[in-house]
């Protein structure tokens, strides 16, 4: 399983292990695994404190290697049967983008809260039938933004700017670039209805990190346009996508996202992170430094007004997310993540991908 | 003369001496010295071989400083001593911005070709001017687009793609962060009539190196926004300005510019160019590498199918525009930079500041 070469396909970092619950005090249950990113969701979680209970997936070679890496997993029959169990508090899922809300539904008039991979949703219509069934039954809809969530580079950042270390926030700058690594994806990733469109799809990391790191309620999509560049194979695949938002307090991002990272490069994507403040500016290299020399992510640089930085996050930071995530279910609070919060970066993935002028001379429809 | 910590104020890099005429084979004076970037104008000029005769500046403060650095410069009494010196084949100028097309019809009606700071030129009826001067006079109205073309890492990038180390061209990405130094500013920096907006003042490197690594004749401005976001104290001041561009062959643009580099990075501004090709992307750290323990820009990275790389250019690549611009005057070819280039980038950044929308809650004006 390497989280070097194969994006998403079997991502599952490893973090600082801090349990928040003692073995048995919360339980959870993974149900969908059409995407590998299931595996970081349940190794947060687990790293946590809480307790795999039941995996289902409708094809058996899904459940077999998820089997694999977490051997004390009971296999269900059904999905039924994991909404069913009682033990089981929140469900986990990485289904196909636009059945991740159905599921929700489904989980949540389970009586469960819900936990899925990003992009949470894919339409408007989802993300209203979403809205209302997490105020119908007072579940949580939580949403595994990963690349800010899952990366102790930006969990970092954003404890830097709490700080004060760089001032108010003026902009994120995010590059997105993934491997597409296109034999080894399922037929679905390149079906636009069903993975949603680059805006939606990894598009939406870059919306939450920045309505995250600048505090921002609301925003607008001021711009977004979408290209296949290269990939005429894929007439559905957006290889590229790029957008200009703006946010309620004034603060703008600009985000790029494309699968053009190159076999060369020792990991999946040189996915970065640049925000701008009035005093200072940080610079995460989320996964690599490109020819350092250095292996591995989480590189954090930043410079103010006392001088020029560099932190290696790897290991020492943590993700705190999981457990909040935890103790949020427990407590009905909304410590890792509000709602509003997860719901606000869906609709703007949403609309970023709807509004999203084509470039001429793409191969996309 | 530090370049470490004054942007522009006394910008003038040592490049790679490789003279292209023989001394007193091209001769040419210096007119107007009230932008720094004069310095590095007439540095790059003489490295290549140009002499260097008059200078005249109505203020004796800055001759009395340029003759310091240039000490074989001989003085001029007026700008029209300089326009009638028949030696004199090209006239070197950094005038207040809005005053640099003025400059150039006189010195283009006196015979002379023209070499002026950029941005070039202010309004679009400049524009007009200057393209029907140089139609009547057939002389040139060339630019120093230093952040391209007196930066090796920016030449050493440009080289790479012609090798096609990077495949098509699809985005060009960069972040033009520079140090305000307010109070060693002069008057007009802070009057929007005078400098022309930050789109048109520095924004004009971006879109030139846009037009330049994709090969594009031509391009729009999707979209560009403005912000005075932290000085009230200079309402015409635009701290923070960005851009969208899509260009004639399809190939995007993105870039920042802004004045919030702050007092303890090492350098003046911690500008970035990413080029994302088919098959690899370039990163070019211009000027500085954040807290890597080196000293000095022109950091070249890149990754393609084959691997990743680092070179960096400094003392290795030269910079070959002044010596095929003193050719190009002397043979009538556009070696150097075509007319048409230097002019499609002063009317994009032009109107990229004439489109820009102004972020609500601003101080700019």
């Amino acid at each position: 399983m390497s989280t070097a070469r194969s994006e998403g396909m079997n991502y599952a970092p490893k973090g600082k292990p801090n349990p928040v619950v003692k073995p048995g005090e919360f339980e959870f249950s993974a149900v969908a695994l059409d995407h590998g990113h299931i595996y970081g969701m349940c190794n947060g979680l687990i790293e946590a404190g809480a307790t795999l209970r039941y995996v289902y997936d409708p094809d058996p070679a899904k459940v077999e290697a998820f089997k694999k890496a977490f051997p004390d997993v009971v296999v269900a029959q059904s999905e039924q049967q994991v909404l069913q169990d009682e033990r089981t508090k929140l469900v986990a899922s990485a289904a196909v983008t636009n059945l991740r809300c159905a599921l929700g539904l489904r989980a949540m008039n389970a009586g469960k809260d819900y936990f899925t991979d990003k992009a949470p949703l894919t339409t408007l219509d989802q993300l209203a039938a979403a809205k209302d069934t997490v105020t119908k039954t007072g579940k949580k809809y939580m949403v595994y933004y990963s690349e800010r969530l899952h990366v102790e580079g930006a969990i970092y950042a954003g404890q830097l700017i709490e700080q004060g270390a760089v001032g108010r926030v003026l902009q994120v700058l995010g590059t997105g670039p993934h491997r597409l690594s296109a034999k080894n994806r399922p037929p679905w990733f390149f079906i636009k209805e069903q993975y949603g469109g680059i805006l939606c799809d990894i598009g939406s990391h870059q919306i939450e990190q920045f309505l995250y790191y600048t505090g921002a309620k609301d925003a607008g999509i001021t711009y977004s346009r979408i290209a296949n560049y290269a990939h005429p194979e894929y007439p559905e695949l957006d290889d590229f996508g790029e957008a200009m938002l703006l946010a309620d307090n004034g603060a703008t991002n600009y985000f790029r996202v494309d699968w053009f990272t190159p076999d060369g490069l020792g990991t999946w994507g040189d996915g970065r992170l640049t925000i701008l403040g009035t005093e200072g500016f940080i610079e995460v290299r989320k996964y690599h430094d490109i020819a350092s020399g250095q292996t591995g992510g989480n590189h954090v640089y930043w410079a103010n007004g006392e001088g020029e930085y560099y932190f290696d996050a790897t290991g020492k930071v943590g993700c705190p997310y999981f457990g909040q995530l935890i103790l949020d279910c427990v407590n009905r609070t909304e410590n890792a993540m509000t709602q509003a919060h997860a719901f606000k970066a869906a609709e703007l993935c949403v609309t970023a991908q709807l509004k999203a002028e084509t470039i001429r001379g793409s191969a996309a429809v």
